[in-house]
């Protein structure tokens, strides 16, 4: 193993020349630097630095070993060159957080994402709570479960209530799962272990993410027995890389693939790069001078993950993954009816239809607007019976379950809500969420006149109004900027 | 009678062991606890406590007698034990209230609103104001007739208005009746039989809440001769309380029998949830231990309210309450068109289309937006004339019941907007609240060409909007947890 | 003629017993009290006073003679008796107005309406801008406008453009009258006739109101050679008195009656009503005895106008008043097709589509709205050509005027922005906004190719969103007394 | 040559008598005045003074020997008369800028947009950000790619995007090209030839402005090797001047004229004109008299422009034109299908769907509206393959470029956002603002599974709502005016 002097490496700090100390390690990054999901500015405001600290807030241990070459190491740093403020600890957000309403005093998942939104690192709630350019998909998935009403039925014996259902084949207490959401050390110093335990408590399923801040071991290690955990994959356009991580999440027990296609480039979360600015990060760019040629940090479109996540994935790839295991294939993005048809003619065994929660984007339909005609074209081709249909993006009451249910899907996957519930209150905050969730599914049963999932019909949702949303979530950019006409009367 | 010390009360204190004093009774609470129509939370606060106080503010001294078993009366507290100070006074809302404005200076119920708001206490406030969740419906209950425009006609004789009706054969002033609303004394120390004489000053038909805050006695002996008076029921599980129940009104001379059946569970109020605990009252959970198994003072869905009404009460029940009472039916909570044909065929008298306010499930559709078509369905098939059909929720101008007179109700219910006027004047501003809407529905009929009820025609309405809504009421959750993605000129 | 004391009449000053002095004589108005359009209040302010001053403001002084019966005169006031002080002088609006924009700088008509609504007495500004109840309508008809779009065609030769039309026959400059309004002496010492002056000098034709601030014979006599008025009639219940004012009007030589037909009672106007409680008028009502009886001021529906406007008048009275005069007869306040095809068959010679400003009921339909629907049941009846269509309300933009023009109307009438510029900057002011609104319409003529009215065909606008408004005017009354649930975090 | 004393040029310094000096030469503009593109009274502020520094900030030197007859130059100003300080600099607003954010934290058009709003002399930015009356179109313009959803297809080999296309032609190495606007150095010293410039650096083509701030011979010289620009065309009245315009930028080497045939008169643009009110320019008009017959500086709608934008040019110019010259003539301006139909009939090469930025007729359609309509007509007579449509107005995102491709554009023209970027940052910024549009046009044609501009097909987008905006934008004067109705608790 080579030494490198502490200074050596300082002198690799820019975008075409970077390098970085990672746990003693020195790492050549400059190739990377493109691809990576987090962004460009990231890593390079660590640049010669040693990025331990920042490493390890949001990344599991083993990723480089995963993801990059082994050559991308190029030796350790010299311990005698190490200077004692090299590695200055980061301001982290999860400090012991005070003068929140005790637990009981939350109501609804929106008081969860009120106090994440105070106490939260101004990072973490802008890497959460962002979405795609002006946001408007980000929004509308909420907004369009407010477009459809309910046709409660009176007068039905509703003393017994049972939520329970399968998830292929799986048994689940209500019908929602953890959706894959990354990062969660940014709100939580455990990560999604946490999430792994609360999953169990309410004995619902939980799905790992392939870029989650705990490893997969970590998270399939704290899987209690008999519990359920799916394994969200992006395809390495390495395919012996591709081929291990599914080996190893089958071989950690993993009961099902979500293959998450709707991020062959990751769309702009300008909130999350106006945040990146704002904050302490030093300004590398002389902004007197205009003309020259200044670098844009956020890297644009074409670059980023074109190898961590291979943009020519298609179709036909689905065979070789299919040659590789036998566990069930889900196809997670789809947003479009006539891709609903291709999953369940290439054999697929569900879809969730997603737009990734807004983030990739802007102006991608939410998934309740087109489970309808998702469900009415399989259905018209006989193929309804022969694929599980999920949908994620917006879900934060029971009535938007019990909505989806009604029209449709098999069950509902839950990302942010949890985060910020993760981030306020640790698992107990998760774990109330989703009581929460189920006592208003249960009362929306019980007033609906539905004792069990399979009494929700979709005679007891209007969906009438659903497709008409000729108004968008408010476009704040163009609004803020507009300057107001106003009459003449500044003189008085 | 056994004597118990306060002492000993007070050690039973838990929602585990719930011990109150009411009228120097010794009461055990604890299997009524998760049943309390009213929440768990308000009783838990007076555990081990004198708290007749506050019982008294709210429920009829009869009550206990009349809806739980003998056997929860342990004793009484032994006088020799109290001390001075446990039964303190709480500051109640109905104190001399100054500054408002004069009553003439009232133009219309919002008027009315905007006082109460500003001078009643918090929890009657509250209590009144609420709905479920994050109260679409609440607000759509008055935005759908908005969405119904007028068709007036001109150059007709309108020298004189008729406005007076009959309902299920009783005459009333104008097509309006008291609807039913538990809690008066939350607003006025003399609860819901100041709304009797009210009613009898105007000539219009009140009916008799089930959980009032005046006993039924006292409200039937308000009565004047002539006066009618209907009766809301819950069906009790037990059906002999429910029998019991039945045979009371009866007695007491109430006309007909408006059964609920739209609270099988009572809905999540978070709005009255929230000022529970904003309140005075103690904070008995340690908030900075996060993994403290919290007690959930809300209690959920499934426990509320299982045996005061039934939630197995369904459309065979209906024999066994026609077997006790000749006394005409009506379905107060119908929602769907189904649900009311059934009303019919099942040979109810009447119903109500009504969501309860907005009280009970969000989403659940306005009366009014339904009315049209529960109409066209039950003419289609010849049961219109079997059944009268009334609506509440909303109605706060004579436009109001003009559309809704327009559009096949024989009458329509008030319920908030009464309180309101209760609470800040009294008798006198409950029939300057009626005054008010008799007015503007003459005005409308006049200056719409229709001199009698009959009159009031489909063609006046305009109703080709009615059921376009992709616009729901604002979800001020949602929109205060968003933060706004803004241009970059922070700098600036 | 009989001397009365001043002290005499001061005692006579109560709703059941009303005096008041105009000009030295003593009038009885008890029982015209519930009769008077301006509502009961403003009479009751002055019971028992010398109300000249206030009378003065905003009536002709002939008006006692003409609509009331000579006995309500009982004498004159004993001079001797009368203190200095009796008659102060009201604060009025018309004082120098200083600080508002030159009039050059007024770009369009809501920049008067800016300088009035700062600059005008309260009274005024509250009585000319009211609408009915929620005034719904009363934005509505502006609103309608913008919901229709234009479809300009371009490579035409519009060089010359002609606005010209004919009015029942009479030369208009362009397609606009000044409807009648009543009361402008509120907005300007001079009151009507300077709108006389203003349609003369633009060539286009005044309606004179009924009820002017300003006499029939002054406004006729201020009429310029050549000049048209037209006459606003309400059909006043005594028949005689009804026949002299057609006859005087007639006499006057008024060219035409326009019959106002939507007042068979006057709406609540409440922020006029306001208003009047909000001034320096005194509180004759205790307001710490909740149990009195209390007077309400506003008097309510039933009363109201009942014979200065005759509330049975219909169709069968038109062949009556087609016997006193051959001049056209114009049906002003057609609200439906149904009645727009009455006034035709009728015979009338014209209809003006209209709510009457939003004043009187609230969700009737805005004129532009409905004209559509009526000229295509006209056309389809072969009756479109028998009948000249105008209508009124919103109108505030050339392009509405187009629009109007587009969809069938012959010519638009204005109100309430000709009082605004009138109140503000006088005859000029009037002038002004007559030609701002000939620039934008010779400019939208101009940019949509059109070089004459009859070039402006249905094609030239857009109206498949007219009729969508689920959308209505803000409910401020609602929305303000609405407290929003907002999320926890008031601890933080 | 004559001189003249600057004494005496001062003395014609009226509407009906007005010279001003420009580089030393003395003009009489008296009759010019009522046709200046930029209104009377700018000119009038300089009437008998030297204008040479404000007419040298916007235009180019050579405007008056090319526009105007060489009679309106009287002589020369007599230098030994000239004072010191006759030519004060006006305070412009290209001074050095400061405290704006660095441009690589620039994310979007708004971000520019908000800091040239900041930072720009009041003139200028209301002459880019205004639009016509209320600015309904202006802002339509924008919120109508809002209704546009998308529908993403997802599992496609998406690793190569190629966004080349050919404009009329001619290579672009994106769908868009500079569209002309005017003035330009009004924010920035350069002007348009800093335009050219940029898109040369962009590889995208630039038209050219009849009324730039550069002349046309600044800007075809700025032209690189292979650069292609195409020449906007206003057509002179006087037809020898419009030959020879047309000839010059022919002989300058422009590929194409855009005849702009939408301006035959110029819009009311209020807030523009509000602004040169609110500025430092001397009130000329005594605020006090009333009667005083005003000067309306505006000068409103009939003379402006009438020569150098001929209001009689039709379809039947076409053919002269045509004689003039053999390259590809578009139409810019059109508005409804019927006017494309003629263009293609006319055997144009293109149109360009506009509404001039909302800067002519308000409720002018946004051109992406009618897009669909057009495409679909011209399709049904086989006219769609004759002729290349654009569109522009309210482009400001990679998607809305997206969905102009889509429905049937061939590109897309961009104005005002570049004038922002130039103003703001100079030639950078606007090299900026494009890398940002074909950055976001990229990821937009990734994430839909769209590898070139012919894959972007009609079902890649939703277009349902398009035509339903029964919300238009906000109308801020007539809200602003509107003194909400609200309840009366004033007094509390």
């Amino acid at each position: 193993m080579v030494f490198i002097s502490e200074k050596e490496v300082a002198e690799h700090n820019t975008y075409q020349d970077c390098w970085v100390i990672i746990h003693n390690k020195v790492y050549d990054l400059t190739k990377f630097l493109p691809e990576h999901p987090g962004g460009v500015g990231v890593i390079l405001d660590q640049a010669g630095k040693d990025a331990t600290t920042i490493f390890d807030t949001i990344h599991p241990q083993d990723i480089i070993l995963r993801y990059l070459s082994p050559d991308v190491c190029l030796g350790e740093v010299d311990p005698a060159t190490v200077s004692k403020t090299s590695n200055v600890e980061v301001k982290r957000h999860y400090e012991p957080i005070k003068k929140k309403p005790p637990l009981n005093e939350i109501l609804n998942l929106f008081d969860f994402e009120a106090v994440a939104s105070q106490l939260s690192a101004a990072e973490a709630w802008s890497y959460f709570s962002c979405g795609a350019n002006d946001e408007i998909s980000y929004r509308e998935n909420h907004n369009a479960f407010h477009r459809i009403w309910l046709r409660p039925r009176v007068m039905r014996d509703v003393s017994h209530i049972d939520m329970s259902t399968k998830i292929l084949g799986h048994d689940s207490s209500f019908p929602l799962y953890i959706t894959a959401t990354a990062m969660a050390k940014l709100g939580h110093p455990e990560g999604e272990v946490l999430l792994t335990r609360a999953a169990h408590s309410h004995g619902i399923i939980q799905m790992i993410p392939s870029f989650g801040s705990c490893s997969l071991e970590e998270m399939t290690s704290a899987r209690e027995k008999g519990q359920i955990q799916f394994y969200q994959l992006y395809v390495n356009k390495n395919r012996n890389i591709a081929r291990k991580v599914i080996q190893t999440a089958q071989e950690n027990g993993c009961k099902a693939f979500f293959i998450t296609v709707d991020v062959s480039v990751i769309g702009r979360r300008e909130k999350d790069m106006q945040i990146k600015y704002d904050g302490a990060l030093p300004n590398i760019i002389d902004e007197n001078n205009e003309n020259d040629n200044y670098l844009r940090r956020d890297q644009g479109a074409s670059g980023v993950a074109a190898s961590l996540i291979d943009p020519s994935f298609n179709w036909n790839d689905l065979k070789w993954i299919r040659s590789i295991t036998s566990l069930p294939i889900v196809i997670k993005g789809i947003q479009t009816l006539e891709d609903a048809i291709l999953a369940a003619e290439y054999g697929c065994d569900g879809i969730v239809l997603s737009n990734h929660g807004g983030r990739q984007l802007d102006f991608a339909p939410s998934a309740i607007e087109i489970l309808p005609e998702v469900v009415e074209s399989l259905k018209k081709l006989g193929l309804f019976d022969k694929i599980e249909i999920y949908i994620d993006g917006g879900i934060r009451r029971g009535t938007d379950i019990f909505k989806a249910i009604a029209l449709g899907a098999k069950a509902v996957g839950l990302g942010r809500p949890l985060l910020y519930a993760m981030s306020s209150y640790g698992q107990v905050g998760v774990e109330h969420a989703l009581q929460i969730l189920k006592d208003e599914l249960e009362i929306t049963m019980r007033l609906s006149g539905a004792n069990t999932l399979a009494d929700i019909c979709p005679e007891m949702v209007d969906i009438k109004n659903l497709t008409n949303h000729s108004i968008t979530p408010k476009d704040y950019l163009s609004s803020k900027v507009y300057k107001r006409l106003v009459p003449r009367r500044s003189n008085l």
